[in-house]
């Protein structure tokens, strides 16, 4: 096997996935395993590391370890201090957490930023997928998902603005929990495509309803029948989704931005719907590479000077 | 005991409340049941009028019963068809649905109305509190809770356009199963003051976040120790409360009218709060006699000519 440069980690919530990396930054290993830091037990996080990579370690001993995500939480293993916006590979880089306990193993620091009268916006594991797109400069990136994010990259490349959006567990808790799951048959997630655009358009549209509004609308619909109940799970999506671009848009105003060409980060159903929303304003997306996490652990580590 | 000219029920989804009248409208009794429609098993609705108000009957057989509120639903005992808007008591009392089991028994029809590309908005029992409130024109009329309703009363006092905010159970959702819930101690209700305002002061703020970023903010904020944990229950209930009050002034100024000095329709807490918010807006509200219901279902049935 070629020569393991840095061994990578991003450990998020649920799950982790770790690569192993060569000497000019190649991946010539991967995995991914169940262990999220929720699913560590008693903060048994270096038993987990070694279960995780033990073997690539045995391997390349002299190899450093880099982790990103909510292993840097205080629910995680070492609690790694937020760096402060604008960030980049090189702030991150010059802000890393070492591990006591093992040798050589660091965790990249989250990214904090304070939104004028807003709470404090706070991010883990995505800067380091942002840091793996590459240069880019003056552009909008998303990250969607239970809690969706918006970055703003300023002329050199830095985030230098974000904020989040509880899209994905309003939907979640919105459709087991309220009146409109009731409506909705099983517990399929997978949207109907026309419920999605229905809701979309209503969401988007300039004289159309709140999202308060909205949401008892779906109510309303399912009701009347104007709506298949297999459709109003999609309807709900794209209600919330579209409520997201028109907020998410008002932040980008504000921060004196323009939603551009946005790059989606992300996998799957998600980045569909959100290209499909995209669309409905004129915009197309680019799609990162979904190895954006990995690229990004390495870039950071490049700018330490150890690989 | 007077002359009783009237039974009428305010026949709810959790529990119903019943009025006897005099000839001239006065309530010389009430009772209060935990017999909503949702309590009443398999139809047996007769049986739930007898035991609720058989004894009343027996004594003033001649007194017709009118009866307002989900018990005219699906689920209720008869399905009342809604009536159109512009909606009053006239037109109301023009649409009475006759229980086909029990004489001179009739239910008040809901009032539905389309809101452009919106969904159909819908009411039931909220239309006969608001012909309770006697002669008013051009004034819009707040009814707060699970699913809270605002009605624009026109020039001739008729009902001309409503829409429905789902503020109540997203708090309630919100609360007990999102990540926002467990930062919050036990199942406590009542919102501290002091987080309820900065919530609200965040929702009205014309640069301040959407709906969807405040969500995730009042997360941030418990994380980040700015909002005690005691706090964020009312934090959250104003950040959505202030939502509806944003979302709200905007279908107002839609339908051309103004938001005045509205009547707040209910009771308890929520009346405080809403009170609270709209003076945020600069406006004072009036509260609404908490018989309105009662007195809505005389103002009908005057309307027939039966009392």
């Amino acid at each position: 096997m070629a020569e393991t440069a840095l061994i990578g980690l991003d450990w998020g919530t649920t799950s982790l996935r770790a690569f192993r990396f060569g000497r000019h930054g190649g991946i010539i290993a991967r995995r991914r395993a169940d262990r999220g830091i929720m699913k560590v037990e008693g903060g048994q996080f270096a038993a987990a590391l070694d279960d995780a990579i033990g073997d690539w370690r045995a391997e390349a001993p002299q190899a450093p370890i880099l982790m990103a995500g909510m292993i840097g939480s205080r629910q995680g293993w070492v609690e790694a201090p937020y760096a402060a916006c604008p960030a980049d590979a090189a702030s991150l880089a010059g802000a890393l957490t070492a591990v006591p306990s093992v040798a050589q193993a660091y965790i990249v620091p989250g990214v904090a930023w304070r939104n004028g009268i807003a709470a404090p916006e706070v991010m883990r594991g995505e800067e380091t997928q942002i840091v793996g797109l590459g240069p880019l400069s003056n552009r909008l990136v998303v990250l969607p998902g239970t809690h969706s994010k918006w970055v703003w990259l300023d002329a050199e490349g830095r985030m230098a603005r974000f904020t989040t959006f509880m899209t994905g567990e309003v939907f979640d808790v919105m459709r087991r929990h309220s009146i409109l799951g009731r409506l909705m048959p099983g517990s399929e997630i997978a949207p109907a495509a026309d419920g999605f655009e229905r809701g979309l358009d209503e969401a988007l549209s300039p004289d159309g309803p709140g999202t308060l509004q909205s949401l008892f609308s779906a109510r309303a619909r399912g009701l009347f029948g104007e709506l298949p109940a297999d459709q109003l799970s999609g309807y709900l999506s794209g209600l919330l989704i579209g409520a997201e671009l028109k907020e998410g848009r008002q932040a980008i105003a504000h921060w004196g931005g323009v939603m551009g060409a946005p790059i989606l980060v992300g996998g799957g159903a998600l980045v569909t719907l959100y290209t499909l929303a995209f669309a409905r304003l004129g915009l197309q997306v680019e799609t990162a590479d979904e190895d954006a996490g990995a690229h990004g652990l390495w870039a950071i580590a490049a700018k330490t000077g150890t690989v």
